[in-house]
């Protein structure tokens, strides 16, 4: 084994706060030595993170669900890895890890840092490392939890799912499948609706750059809406909003089309639908359901093993890529859950 | 008693769908004789008419929570009268009733429409005919279900009310100060918000024509907002947006600011403060609750006979004056529910 004294970390930093996309002058790439783990701590090195819209979010400054990345710090990403050292009992060399690891190749955390970086042991016989990025991660849990606890999903309702074929939406539209429900989805260009359908199993799937989504939303959706489960906003909310049901649930888990937009956010013209049809709009952070993660992870491993629940990672390699590899997300390149590998195992 | 046959009924008819404010020129005034009801029907004389902002949209063309009034129909509304002639056996000449009698002196309800019309007789000692227009009337029994059923008030909590001298939110405020919450009113003008204070209780009332609804939140609401109940939309939708809590709840009653755009409705720019709030944005509809009308009703008399609940009613006179009458709605000039008296008594 080498040294850690020996190891450098390179890491990427958040340098300025963008104005629009975030390009490659807003980040910093610095080299640190790898250090031990003081009593109680853990060191992990960092096979692969998840990269997220919501990444885009925590660049702003202000008030949000969660603190923003400060200028100069280690930009925030969850991860996977595996311990390299440890002083801690709970933790061993060698073990599978997802943490909170940040944009970096190691990931020191402290002993009373522990809860707060998100450190657990991942069981790889569940999933694979990336489908703990994915479905059985940060990703699958808003899916899940969003779906099931605000959206309340009933057989034989309708669900739609925009992103469909993103880590999200993956997640949404297999496990209302699951559940009995009549599944749209709406993602963008031909090759990810095909796959929605034919591997995900949804009923259908509008594809969004052909500018066609009211007329898909008619034709796939004779019943109306019952759950709207929005990662995107802007006139794709509002084109649902225009056939939602009566008592329907949309979700708001993201607004992607948002993000980096220079204007202000477009507000969704059509909201007085919810009037009309006594419908909900609820927002969902996932962390406020961290205590019943396991219980969602056992039922989704499940799937996974009989086969009922597929997952698709992009996996692209290098951490230097990383500020092209974050923009895939913006302009829908990627093609299933976006992930970037940093170590080689 | 006077011949029926020798009444002639005054109606109010929609002539025209209007393009912005309705006009006169939307209307045309009509006269017909009046008869008498057949097996089962009952002809009631309109006291006074509700004129409430939902008659606006009632006025457009297209899909809403209830059909559009037909071009040469009697403009649609709810009325108080006292019943002139019955072949039903549960109405007697004389008996006080609410009914939806449309803008007109007289209405004819048939036999197998009874229901529908809204037909029932009210107890006057319970409250005013005026009242059984506004507190227990469609604008009371809004406010109380808003309130309770979506919004959830609990004993602490913020509540903010939009058209807070208006009959819903008058309604909605002090049911929130009874239950224990703290309530700051927006409404138009010093001498309303003075009223909404001094006579309704409220602990503060925002005056939005001033602009100063964002200072006004900061300074009235230093908990933050945990309920909006939502009657105009637009900016100051967007402002309290600005400022929920988690897990806040908005009911999206009416958006009066918007009914008579001739460009399309603003949507709430802010609307991913429920995401990051995990809050929710719901309609309502008050014929939803039409089996537990009796319920809020015996409890709202209640609290205006001991005093804990006050009501204000703006009477303008005369049938002919509707057209004018309505439009003091939408620059906010009734002060109080906005009644039309067409009968002296």
């Amino acid at each position: 084994m080498t040294a850690l004294t020996t190891l450098v970390n390179h890491q990427i930093r958040l340098a300025a706060r963008p104005n629009g996309l975030p390009t490659r002058a807003v980040w910093s790439f610095t080299t640190e030595p790898v250090t031990e783990p003081e009593a109680g701590g853990v060191l992990v090195k960092t096979l692969a993170i998840s990269l997220d819209p919501a990444m885009r979010g925590w660049m702003n400054e202000g008030k949000s669900y969660i603190a923003p990345v400060g200028i100069g710090d280690v930009m925030r990403a969850g991860g996977v890895g595996t311990v390299l050292a440890s002083k801690n009992p709970a933790f061993a060399v060698g073990d599978a890890v997802s943490c909170g690891t940040g944009v970096q190749e190691y990931c020191l955390v402290a002993g009373d840092n522990i809860k707060a970086s998100g450190l657990f042991k991942i069981d790889l016989r569940l999933g694979t490392a990336t489908q703990w990025l994915n479905v059985l991660g940060m990703p699958g849990m808003t899916g899940y939890f969003g779906l099931m606890d605000v959206g309340q999903p009933r057989a034989g309702e309708t669900v739609v799912v925009s992103g469909a074929a993103g880590a999200v939406g993956q997640t949404v539209g297999q496990i209302a499948k699951i559940k009995g429900c009549r599944v749209v989805g709406i993602a963008g260009g031909p090759e990810k609706c095909a796959w929605v359908v034919r591997e995900l199993g949804f009923d259908a799937c509008i594809d969004y750059k052909n500018g066609e989504v009211k007329a898909g939303l008619k034709e796939h959706c004779p019943k109306g809406v019952d759950i709207y489960f929005d990662n995107v906003g802007g006139e794709i909310l509002d084109a649902v909003l225009a056939r939602i049901n009566r008592k329907a649930r949309i979700i708001i888990c993201g607004a992607i089309s948002q993000y980096n937009n220079t204007t202000p956010v477009k507000g969704p013209a059509n909201y007085l639908s919810l009037l009309v049809n006594r419908a909900r709009m609820e927002g969902i952070v996932v962390f406020d359901y961290a205590d019943r993660y396991h219980l969602a992870v056992a039922e989704m491993a499940g799937y996974l093993k009989d086969g009922r629940m597929k997952s698709r990672e992009d996996v692209i390699v290098g951490l230097d890529t990383f500020p092209e590899t974050l923009l895939k997300l913006f302009n829908g390149e990627n093609f299933g859950k976006l992930v970037l590998q940093i170590a080689p195992s």
